[in-house]
């Protein structure tokens, strides 16, 4: 079969929110790149997804130049509500960290970064069907690809896997370099999409005897809702009626007597799962974002980290260009897993003293009540939250 | 049998330093109590236990007239450290929250305790056999024991349960009222003292993939140290040999070079449980200490709690007999139980973060390992710690 050949400085696997980023910003320091993404452009833009972006998310789209959209149609967020033993407390990160997070919804931000791309032809392939890496050991690594059934190699300096927890370049580091971590939760979030005003401006983490809800919003009148629910629940087990009184058993009196419900316009049980990747670089492979590692939802990390995973590889990336220096990739893999982990506890943690396990005992529920009031008692507590939620220095 | 009977306004079970500091807090005030000690005052007084005193627990003492040797002999730490993944972090108390600890044993403060307590004549009766609680439930409660084969009662306005985890108090209250929290841990603490110079003029604990170990001190040459050991094992099964290379391998290299070995003048093994028993009152009997709770050792919290319950205790009755209150015997229990989580709390997340569980897999281990980074990363996390361990207010 015939081939067409095709070269770049770096073949980019996946064009979602990571390797479309990735591309922009290699772009932007004179690096060229090529984004191979396997679905379409709907198909991508229609994936519904939260977006609570971290202060230094908010500033990378920025420096971008893609924080137009997003600073005049995100809601900025100074803290959140953590609600436990019928009562609630607030989280000022304003107060706390002087930083705060914004909510926008991941596909704004794909919406934004392909209306960058799109600028440049070629930049990014959708559609890109049996994606094959090669040779990522050797000095001339490259992709293989088909598209509208012709055979396509890209040929790069180096590739950048950012397809995700299923894509194939993990795959491509040999399983006797790869070390993985993993935590599979034994429940999930049962989510529900209504057009009504949300419970309250701020995100509303609740914990209770009941298991895990949490009051979101995607706009003035688009809400989102979720209650742990057993794994082996179908979303046609929760009737609109039953969500909502459950939703509203998890939260103290008042924020319950204040929800406005509705019919549900998407209704869905997604897993939670921690896992971690090592090395996130194997010869002229670099993994970021999913592809390397996956946090569960609470705390909002996984677009950050994809994010920040980024800047680190564009940074080790346009050092090398620039300045013929391999410090930053060698040394890519262990900083950013550094920061990787942090996150990853972070994710596990509010998962953990927020949710109840199936083996949770009356003890354990008491030591999730102490440490929930902790936060109440000591500034210090809240702070190291905070700092957390609006995200550690990248 | 014919029975002597004695009157007094508060009956005190149990001698240790709950007990006798009780007692003595109360005469202060001018209440007078009654101490009724199972063992010994030779028995007692020859309990070895550690003894790390809180910020607060010091101030206790020093206001109650108990503070002159402790000020001459005991020794202030201005911050502990934290070692894992071969390196060590010093959490500095004082920079952080402007207060520390002080390293003074429990038998001293016994001792001092007995001092004051020795200046009121029948203030405290050892010996005291067969103990038992009656009409806890009504106004008129009394305590009965054996002493030199005399029968015994003494009535009492109120009854204060200072006997620890083994002692009656906690059994008088009816099973249907008392509920109980209980997690035993699946290691123990194997200890060793010997006649050697602490290798660190302050604690030193260890996260290390064989387990805990922890550096404590008695006084300038006499040194304590642990390492978590099965709770199978018996001190016989570790030699000097074996016990001093096991606490190398766990220890960072640089601390482990400066240890000086020596043999062991006592060695045991011991397990290490969280209990906590709800509430606190019952009619006229009041628990406190380890009678209503046990924390294990990591933290140095258990003699803290007792003596910070005690405190509480000691405001309810004086404010009862003073004002005529009961505001602060009725909110005893709930006052009282808030700050016992947390320090349960405190325990338990450092016995967590610190040791390897029989379950601890490789994702377990990186959170660990991430729980203790952040605190290098930052200061409000190092802070909270540091809050915590020097004692939140009393």
């Amino acid at each position: 079969m015939s081939e067409r050949t095709q070269r770049t400085q770096v073949a980019i696997i996946g064009g979602g929110p990571a390797g479309s980023l990735l591309s922009h910003l290699l772009r932007r320091h004179g690096v060229e790149s090529v984004v191979l993404e396997r679905r379409s452009r709907d198909y991508v833009l229609s994936r519904i997804r939260a977006g609570v972006l971290e202060h230094g998310s908010v500033q990378t789209l920025t420096e971008a130049g893609l924080g137009e959209r997003l600073h005049r149609e995100g809601f900025e967020h100074e803290g959140v509500h953590l609600a436990f033993g019928g009562r609630r407390l607030r989280i000022d990160f304003t107060a706390l960290t002087g930083r705060s997070v914004t909510v926008y919804g991941q596909t704004e931000v794909q919406h934004d970064l392909y209306g960058a791309l799109d600028t440049h032809d070629g930049a990014i392939v959708f559609d890109a069907e049996d994606v094959a890496l090669h040779d990522v050991s050797s000095d001339r690594p490259s992709v293989t690809y088909r598209k509208d059934g012709v055979a396509h190699r890209l040929e790069a300096d180096w590739i950048a896997g950012c397809d995700g927890f299923h894509g194939p370049s993990r795959s491509a580091i040999p399983a006797d370099v790869l070390t993985t971590y993993e935590r599979v939760y034994p429940f999930g979030w049962l989510g529900v999409l209504s057009r009504t005003p949300p419970v309250s401006d701020e995100l509303i983490y609740a914990n209770s005897e009941r298991g895990f809800a949490l009051c979101s919003m995607r706009n003035e009148n688009l809400s989102r809702y979720y209650v742990q629910a057993p794994l082996e629940d179908s979303p046609d087990d929760w009737s609109d009626d039953r969500f909502w009184s459950e939703l509203v058993a998890r939260l103290p009196e008042e924020a319950g007597e204040q929800l406005v419900t509705g019919p549900s316009i998407e209704k869905s049980i997604a897993p939670l799962r921690s896992f971690v990747a090592e090395p996130m670089r194997h010869g002229r492979l670099l993994l970021a974002g999913d592809a390397a590692h996956i946090v569960p939802p609470t705390g909002a990390k996984g677009l950050n980290l994809a994010m920040s995973d980024v800047v680190y590889l564009c940074r080790a990336l346009v050092d090398h260009y620039d300045a013929g220096s391999t410090t930053g990739l060698d040394e890519y893999s262990a900083t950013t897993l550094r920061r990787v982990w942090k996150a990853v506890r972070f994710s596990w943690w509010m998962t953990t003293v927020l949710h109840r396990f199936p083996d949770t005992d009356a003890f354990d529920f008491q030591i999730q009540q102490a440490e929930l009031g902790l936060l109440e008692e000591l500034e210090a507590a809240r702070a190291s939250l905070a700092e957390n939620y609006v995200g550690l220095p990248i």
